[in-house]
């Protein structure tokens, strides 16, 4: 492999999918660290605590109460950071002003859902068999088809299911939508304000940047490659070279990306070229269910820690013309901080923020210690 | 003011100078907090701490001893992510192989500087005086000016000075590099890992993603408006509106920028055009030096605690066309990521990596409290 000498050079990787780069320094572990210590998680968590709002019977703070769910459980949120109605504002366009042109902004309307994982308040995705974790795949299905657009040619094609539902409800939003981000803050070291397993979904009528950003490259793709998927032939690419994958089965695949920027960075990619939830059967949500278990369980089995990460899903958008519909390549992206143990992280800031990401391990290495600790979770061998 | 709705409605605001869209959710800041609290910083730093190896006369990690400094200190990081030597790497270029497409790397060589602030362990810059702040900025300037390119308009501009040189020394590098990033991580919240004040300086062959996406909007801006400035625009019509205007000077503006993403984000900016350090004559480099040490007094009297941010200077590339020389604007980021309090912080995560920034309070509130908190440092007046 004439890539070898990466191990030993500083480098920078260019990420095709959002057209970035990232500096890779693969010597730099080994300076000193006085700086910030994780506490690492407390894995002593009860079964139900009385005092958190998401765990079921529980009052919220603002006075709804949960329900006595027993799989996953759907509200929107108190909190939200985007709401349904609320008042209207135009800005003044005038190409002479310099306020226009320096001071823009557009009103955002939309919804923000919390979606518990389990009743359980101390079972994270890495304590949950991929049979527990299947439900969760079925109520973000049920809610992104939910907020579908009606003209959306994904709006008809769900597969036939044998699968019982989520038992989440949604009532259907008062306006269409452009953008559904499925997303989970896990740990206090990704800014998660409560310990009981829950991801958000938060819809836009905006497309937000990130996703207009992945979309444009793989249009692009797409254009240059005779209607190809960026994201398809990466994992074919990614299979053969082997390196960089961590799990598959039939449907999935596991890799730190090439252009990996978190230490253990991690991408969950559907094989073939499937656009949304809505694409995937039965056996292939399983397929989903089992991959998000393998990547979450050896996260936490690498440091022996409840592994903290950010993760989110990106697929079509649910209003989009025909060609951002076929250019959209199912996948999951997880940015986990940690990088030497359960109590030291990678910082990206100053250099990462003013220039240009930098990581220290190779996406090679990551990927070849995620493989290694696949098998039963750290703590139920305890 | 139109804009006065914006301090109730979920709104997206442009950011010309990047050309991305922030999301911002004033009414957001109430919701309950049970996550991560940061540990205050300990204000009773030793003036001198044997153990540190940024302390005058002290021993580094690899050996090295440092001299008995009286101002700034300037050495080659000892654990520096870019390097001036390394093993040749030069990808093959086959368009018809997908790896020369999705598998893309260059090597990058350069040089990492540390650079001390002052002899004292205990000495940020939030608690020195302009006058002892002017020796950074020349150390700055120095190490700007020994490193361009010798083909550059700007190599044989530097103002006349009447200034002490600030008594770092430097060897001239071994290639001529195209970027210079100065930066600083403050605090265990970024990642600082050594407490004793420090900034650093990491020049490489490549230009960054972020500078390089702040030349592309500069220059089209500059072509657009028949050669103006965007910043000496938005300085102006910032100085008209006041409302986010934290400080300023002869030469400096300080203001919470419109498209601010960290809770109090703060840009210096130089108020007439200039492009890089070697712009300034001495009463400007007062007055950036002012314009630093109001910035960090202001932070950490906010919340009377040490407050943590990364900082970073953008100007000219080291080597560069007329075209991005006459195109770039000094200016300086602050970033710091508190938001409710010494302990209680914003995290840019899952929603903000997957999707789109989002901030809580508006930029306006953020810049009339840092107005408010102007005067002697707290801890002096203890
Ligand atoms: O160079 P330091 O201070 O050891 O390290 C710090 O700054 C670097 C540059 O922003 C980051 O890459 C590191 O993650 C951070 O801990
Ligand atoms: O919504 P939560 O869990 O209260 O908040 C968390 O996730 C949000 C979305 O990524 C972030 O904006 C917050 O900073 C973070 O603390």
């Amino acid at each position: 492999m004439p890539e070898n000498i990466l191990d030993d050079i500083s480098h920078r990787r260019y990420n095709p999918l959002r057209g970035t780069w990232l500096l890779v320094s693969p010597h730099r572990t080994k300076r000193p660290w006085q700086g910030q210590q994780e506490s690492p998680s407390r894995v002593t968590l009860p079964d139900y605590d009385p005092a958190c709002y998401l765990c079921p019977g529980n009052k919220r703070a603002q006075g709804d109460s949960n329900p006595q769910y027993k799989s996953t459980f759907v509200f929107v949120n108190d909190y939200s950071a985007v709401k349904e109605e609320q008042a209207e504002y135009k800005q003044a366009e005038d190409s002479k002003d310099l306020s226009s042109l320096l001071l823009k902004a557009d009103s955002v309307t939309g919804k923000c859902y919390v979606l518990t994982f389990a009743p359980n308040h101390n079972l994270t995705l890495a304590d949950l068999d991929p049979s527990r974790i299947l439900p969760v795949v079925q109520a973000w299905t049920e809610i992104y088809t939910a907020h579908l657009s009606p003209t959306s040619s994904l709006a008809n094609v769900a597969q036939p299911t044998t699968l019982a539902p989520s038992g989440i409800s949604i009532t259907a939003p008062n306006a269409q939508y452009r953008w559904m981000q499925i997303f989970e803050n896990k740990g206090a070291a990704m800014g998660c304000s409560n310990p009981h397993p829950h991801g958000q979904v938060w819809t836009t009528t905006g497309l937000p940047d990130e996703p207009a950003q992945e979309l444009e490259q793989l249009k692009k793709y797409r254009h240059e490659h005779g209607g190809c998927s960026l994201l398809a032939d990466y994992a074919k690419l990614e299979m053969e070279k082997e390196e960089r994958v961590v799990f598959q089965n039939k449907t999935f695949l596991v890799v730190c990306p090439w252009w990996a920027t978190w230490p253990f960075e991690v991408m969950i990619i559907s094989k073939g070229h499937k656009r949304a939830l809505v694409d995937f059967g039965d056996d292939e949500k399983r397929g989903f269910a089992e991959a998000i278990a393998e990547v979450t369980r050896r996260y936490d089995n690498l440091f022996e820690t409840s592994f903290p990460y950010s993760s989110g899903i990106h697929q079509a958008p649910l209003e989009a013309t025909e060609e951002e519909i076929e250019a959209s390549h199912f996948h999951m992206h997880f940015y986990p901080p940690l990088l030497r143990s359960a109590t030291v992280r990678k910082f990206l800031v100053g250099y990462e923020l003013m220039a240009e990401p930098q990581r220290d391990i190779t996406p090679e290495q990551a990927a070849a210690r995620l493989r290694d600790c696949g098998g039963p979770l750290y703590r139920e061998a305890l």
